[in-house]
């Protein structure tokens, strides 16, 4: 069941294998009559794919999406988008002679337990090749979101050690936007995003990795969207992002510093400006009660170092037999995940308002008008 | 749809406002033959119910559910279970004079732009009151993972800046459950209880409120829960702490440390006691690509300070005039919601792992034979 | 599971055993902003209740809902409704003796081998007890219906070999809903009302009980509701007529007459009226392709003899001795199930309208105004 | 939503237009360890392909199915398993010239007035072509209750004004299938067939087409499947059967005629063969209170004949201006569409029982043995 769905109205699911045939997703629920080409699709990609800087895996993957349903004369109609992604670059046969012995921090141990057979060949299903297609789906939900003037973005805040100093989030998002895309990391601190990078050619050069962490952002919402109780937008938020591989933690608003503050300091006051309701401050990061504010979302999302570094490590294999692990020559890994996890943060985070968006037209009996004025 | 509804199989829906005639929660998908009575949920009950110490709020709820269907002769019988708590000591006077000034930090905005109407007695449905259907269902939860030997225990570890040492969750989780019981606080760190308790009577002197943290654990987890991608069992688990009213974050083992840290430092090696394997150290806090690995499961759940202060707070009315929001006199509230929290975070970690139990015995077309020796 | 809920954006769960405490429904995704009062439940559930007529069980059940959650100043507030029906007339004791004799045509047998125990009171859960809690529901849907001018409506419409004339559909729904009134039986056939009467007398006299057929109808329809492939409007319906128990069979349109005829004769050929586009017949039954066509909806349902019947049976006891079943003396069934199943069809197809009229805002990308100007 | 998904634990999602790329099924939640190859879903596809025979359309799809995703060393890992068909013998040229003109009976009129576009090319998202992937997902589900030792087959019982003798479904199930192959129309009456042929062709000759009834039954059940309420077995089955393309109908057992019998007469009186409970008779096709018994399961659907007629047909233009309907020259369709149903309704119980049976695995605390001795 769902383990491989996402969403309920807007709804994506996911397959394939890191060295199978090919990966991809269909999006039930996706609205009829948005403009919808694979170019917006594959623009979002570009973004994720590797190989492109000496900071990330150097497999080399096209990843060229193609659209085999769903689309008409241009526009989405209403049926299954199915998003088809060739694997090209896989070479399956350096697996082969570890296949037996327990990766530290991979999937083998306990995807061979919960089902007795394991695609262990470039990770299978546990690849972070999958986040492909979260960004591909992402990337319809951005376009839906744009519609209605809602635009997210998301950045690297920290690697290893080295934290960017703090991004104002009250800037125009294009501006915030601009300010990720300035380099290969999606850092807007430029001083930062250089101590970065030598942390992790530092890394790199000691066979070992780094974590990081990556913020997001959504400008433009209405209030209202995220039902309460189970559904809180937040809650689904924090779903989304901990499903991301290698994700530990998850924070919205002030997050783990809300739990060392008084109520007096961490409270947003009310006021109204041009006649609209919103908070002097924003503490609570664009939520109240589980639904949006009107004020920007914000959010974290913590990534734990790579699991796979250059170092031998003392392992069992799977009969409990002690045994090294060492990584096969040449294989490609990511020196720091975050890095590319900064586009899948991103999409997740369209995903769950896209979501939301299309739950929140049945609150009333009547629908707002606010909602068909895009 | 959903909002009100949690877990896949064993799936609860709850409803009830804070001063309406009762709260209440439905259990579909509960097994047949679990022994079960009434006193397995009051106990449960009895640990969050508030009114029992200076340091929640003095609200005096009996709390005392009842069983309205789904068990017979003491077993549950497959059908739902209705679970039903009157509300007795509801006064919602109080809240008349206040209904049109939106409370900071309060769901008073975004419910009435969401859905045009609010039940603002006490919080209505966005009221932390709702946790009690939680903790109720919850307790169905524990007795069926205890019937699996299985076992689930949370606590208080942070209460603005005072910090608990860290447990040692290896310990039996008998003695942890002892420890955590050792005060009104479920604080396992006595000392750090001390200091709390001061910290959360001057932050009452000052009519000001505190944050904290919480921590959870399990023990006793067959390897195997838990389903990979989109319901990874952190992923569950963080949706099911950032619906908790009032939480801002969510941590899984290492947490927001492991965006510090190197792989060689975070990787947790395999080995093989008694032949069983595991891993040397637990920093992924208990589960690998979404799925357990038969360590103690760890993380914990950041809780913003309760905006409900004895402090004037600048606001505006409905209409957006600027009015000054005074809470009633005589009206009760938590001064630090992070305790009252505790047996809530317990209860939520006990209904997603039984929901990845009952799902984990589709994931192989033949039943592993573990699955049936409890 | 969802084996108790029904509905994707507008849900209700329903609970209870015929002689438990109570049986109640959950509603959870009624859009806010509905005037909604205990009265609207009642009167719909005074049609269902039993122990009016000759015609139906003698059990005297007041039926009284009551509402507990989710209605504020006399409206939905988009919370959860939870609607409680409290049991009266219940009397247990003479289930006592034959509990563990298989009942024929019963829930027992395949109960207790699901599930290991049953309730054996009454039926327990399996009881027709459990369509009150689908009235109830259904009130509040044919309330939200009304609100955009569609209307629904069941009727008898044959009772063992007595057939009532074919009701002409494309009469005002009020017409139709007097014509349904005007009788104990719901028969707008005021001759065969009296031949199926003196059929169910004589069935009675003899120990026996008899089958039926219920029609349904609902005018007002917009074209588009229905989403396409597995969620086909006549999909839906159908799974919930067949969870009516005691139902056998289904149709839509013309249903099995559809299967002896011709392309030609069956094609409902399109004109406009009024520049409105319809067809010219309704073979079909108000749908194309799963879709509504703005034509009125028409199917109908087929209900088997009770099985409680005052003939001692031949069956076996729960561990396959011979044994023979009698019902004891004095217990109370209905000598054809089909008269009190004419509200719960008709609720049923109001639940299945509301949740395809919600669905339906989320089709397109901008929403069609067409949806709120009612 | 779930419009295009079907199932609960045993999840698929189909794709795809007519005269699109290609068509496809996600299926999720395929249990691990099944021996699965495309031999398995060609062969089954190979029964529905057209082309084949005078009765059915000339189109020609070789219907050749890849697996993209989910086996490994020839086993289901427990991973979505992605079925891709490309489209061949798409002529999309001919439909231009008509695609503004209401098509009888077709999904024209719905599909554009629902989502405001409409892929008219050969039906698009409406055609039956989407059939192929039902098919294919169900080779999977069949593969998995043979595994079980439980089998399905599905025939054809009526066409037109001709309908074959009742099959005795007391016989071996491989007896059945063998009788229903004996001819292209899948029909076991040898005399039926050879009149139904002559009707077909009557009617091709006429520019007409033909409704006709599809049985179906199940051999091997356990006691058990289904949940009771809203999930029954034959409900669930009555939603698969209607969301078949031209399905107008459902009957379980007795069916209607049921609504025409006394309780004496259609109860199934319990008896025990070999020390197994089982009924004397058969009349409730296999389930009780939603349940399955044991007995084999028989159930039959309706299908209308297909609108697809060679004959020119009154109607208007998408904007309401009257205009005569003829189908273009060479086009090609099925004069019965129920004989190419026979593979797609024994795919869809196949599909509801795989679903009903992991579910089951939830039904009590401890997993029944019988689960596991296959």
């Amino acid at each position: 069941m769902a383990s491989n769905a996402f969403g309920n109205l807007f709804r994506l699911t996911s397959w394939g294998e890191s060295h199978g045939k090919a990966i991809g997703v269909v999006i039930d629920g996706c609205p009829a009559g948005l403009p919808l080409n694979t170019d917006d699709i594959n623009a979002a990609l570009a973004r994720r794919a590797p190989g492109k800087t000496p900071y990330t895996t150097p497999r080399q993957e096209a990843d060229i999406a193609e659209i085999y349903s769903g689309v008409f004369n241009g526009k989405t109609t209403g049926a299954p988008i199915s998003i088809i992604i060739f694997n090209k670059d896989a070479d399956s046969s350096k697996y082969e002679p570890i296949k037996n012995i327990l990766r530290p921090g991979h999937a083998t141990f306990t995807y061979t337990e919960k089902y007795g057979i394991y695609d262990y060949r470039g990770g299978g299903r546990a690849s972070a090749r999958e986040t492909a297609c979260r960004v591909a789906a992402g990337a319809v939900a951005k376009k839906i979101l744009l519609h209605f003037n809602i635009q997210t973005c998301a950045w690297l805040t920290a690697v290893g050690d080295v934290n960017a100093t703090q991004l104002n989030i009250d800037m125009d998002i294009t501006q915030i936007e601009r300010a990720t895309l300035q380099n290969d990391l999606f850092c807007p601190d430029a001083a930062a995003a250089q101590n970065m990078q030598a942390a992790i050619q530092a890394a790199m050069a000691a066979g070992d990795s780094l974590g990081g962490i990556v913020a997001f952002t959504a400008h433009g919402l209405p209030v209202g969207l995220g039902d309460p109780v189970y559904e809180k937008l937040e809650a689904n938020l924090a779903r989304a992002m901990l499903s991301i591989p290698a994700s530990k933690g998850f924070e919205i608003g002030e997050g783990f510093r809300a739990a060392h503050m008084t109520g007096s300091a961490h409270n947003d006051l009310f006021t109204a400006k041009n006649n609209v309701i919103q908070t002097r401050t924003n503490h609570a990061g664009g939520t109240l009660a589980g639904i949006s504010t009107g004020m920007p979302l914000l959010g974290c999302v913590a990534f734990k170092p790579p699991s796979s570094i250059q170092q031998p490590q003392s392992s069992v294999d799977i009969a409990g037999a002690a045994a090294e692990f060492v990584l096969p020559p040449g294989s490609r890994h990511d020196p720091c995940v975050a890095i590319r996890a900064v586009p899948v943060v991103d999409a997740m985070c369209a995903l769950v308002l896209v979501d939301a968006l299309l739950m929140n037209r049945a609150a009333k009996l009547d629908i707002p008008f606010a909602l068909q004025d895009a």
